[in-house]
């Protein structure tokens, strides 16, 4: 099993995944078991910036790297990975990113779906050898085929269609997953999937993994309104809400616009 | 016009292009003109780890942290760039990378092609706003045409196709390109390309860019053997070779394994 972490911020700064991920890159070999690899997606625009390593996240000098240098971006995906299919290899880690409509898509997945890799794909291919990968690449062929000419315009509708397919492959196992286009966020809950948003007034924040404590008035803009979806709660806040298993949230600019639930 | 830097060595290293890339890097802002972005893909295995920055090369603290921290690879593609279609945008900066048959293949392009984008697209979508971009996407699907199954298993069978799309491609205006698939590079010469091969007994190097000189020998392999292409001579060593326009080389494994030409 793995750890997502998918951030969507009304402004882009690199603030709010600079703290959150030092917890985060914790879980990867430190206070986690989650040592096969880290990866994460920091979008400018409609790129998407992939940093990806087959190694434990604490300790990596890439990680390092990006403390170091912090790159702004309102859309963010990461995931510290457990290998359970696949061995621990570059390509099989994520987030895996994939071309659509003039937008780089990122993917990045917790759980097994055991059977996924019976459903044949026509034109996209895995690099890798994970069910992750290829559940993208199923998804990302049925979108080819509900939207040949041109990406989706309503992040709601496009929210619909995920949380049905996100239904449909689950069915075969755990599948908790985020998907973005560098604008919206959607998150998927198959068993396990929290949420946070933050806005003025800030209070403080202390990280689960370590005894960091930052007052977040210090370090976020007051304008700033900032949601993080995370496999387990980062933070010792008590706002955390947890997902019940199918929901999918869309998130975007900041806000939880939408919850796709079963019944 | 930019500049593209290909290496394909016998045993995966990362000497070759630490060096190499010193001198590469400076002409990215420091004594080339190419300061709009730079860009590399080293593969590991059938995955191209790619780092790109759209900021001068030289003085970049990513461009450190890949001297600091090497990766070996046996193929890499890298591009300094001087905009001449599409703004300084990270999604505007080579190499770019697709999947194709379970591997990346990455593309680099020095030069303009004023039509190309005329040529619409079925499946594949590019990111930014470039002419190489669209014209990678364009030879893709040419690609997925020719083989819709799989890979094609002769790389001679693959460069002739390569050669042959080049040619058409290339009448709309100036088409140096890098191709890989992490197993082999096919390299084009629009106008203004140079190959040169290492092997035992090595001598020594000289950056044209620089006044480091190193003795090959100490750094490399006695079994090791390199192939570099570059659009200018990177060294002083007259062992350089030009291309004549039109040429397609098929590199492999650190041999020039083929040559097409045009007559």
């Amino acid at each position: 099993m793995c750890e997502l972490l998918g951030i969507a911020s009304k402004i882009a700064t690199d603030v709010d995944f600079s703290f959150t991920f030092k917890g985060f890159a914790m879980r990867g070999g430190q206070t986690g078991p989650h040592a096969d690899g880290w990866g994460v997606s920091l979008y400018e625009g409609p790129f998407a910036r992939t940093f990806l390593e087959p190694r434990p996240a604490y300790g990596s000098a890439l990680a390092r790297f990006l403390r170091d240098n912090p790159i702004h971006a309102s859309v963010v995906v990461a995931h510290v990975r457990k290998m359970t299919v696949g061995q621990a290899a570059i390509e099989n880690t994520h987030p895996f990113v994939r071309v659509f409509h003039h937008r780089h898509i990122t993917f990045a997945h917790n759980g097994t779906l055991p059977n996924v890799h019976k459903i044949p794909l026509a034109y996209e291919s895995t690099v890798g050898t994970t069910d992750s990968e290829h559940s993208f690449c199923v998804m990302l062929e049925r979108l080819h085929k509900l939207y040949p000419h041109e990406y989706p315009k309503d992040p709601l509708e496009l929210g619909r269609r995920l949380f049905e397919i996100g239904n449909e492959l689950g069915e075969d196992g755990v599948f908790n997953f985020l998907f973005s286009d560098g604008e919206y966020l959607y998150a998927r809950c198959g068993d396990n999937l929290s949420l946070i948003t933050r806005q003025a007034p800030f209070g403080n924040a202390t990280l689960v993994d370590t005894d960091v404590t930052v007052q977040l008035a210090d370090m976020l803009d007051p304008e700033q309104r900032v949601v993080i979806v995370a496999t387990e709660p980062l933070t010792r806040e008590t706002e955390w809400q947890k997902a019940t298993p199918g929901t999918l949230w869309v998130i975007g600019h900041g806000d939880l616009v939408e919850t796709f639930r079963n019944n």
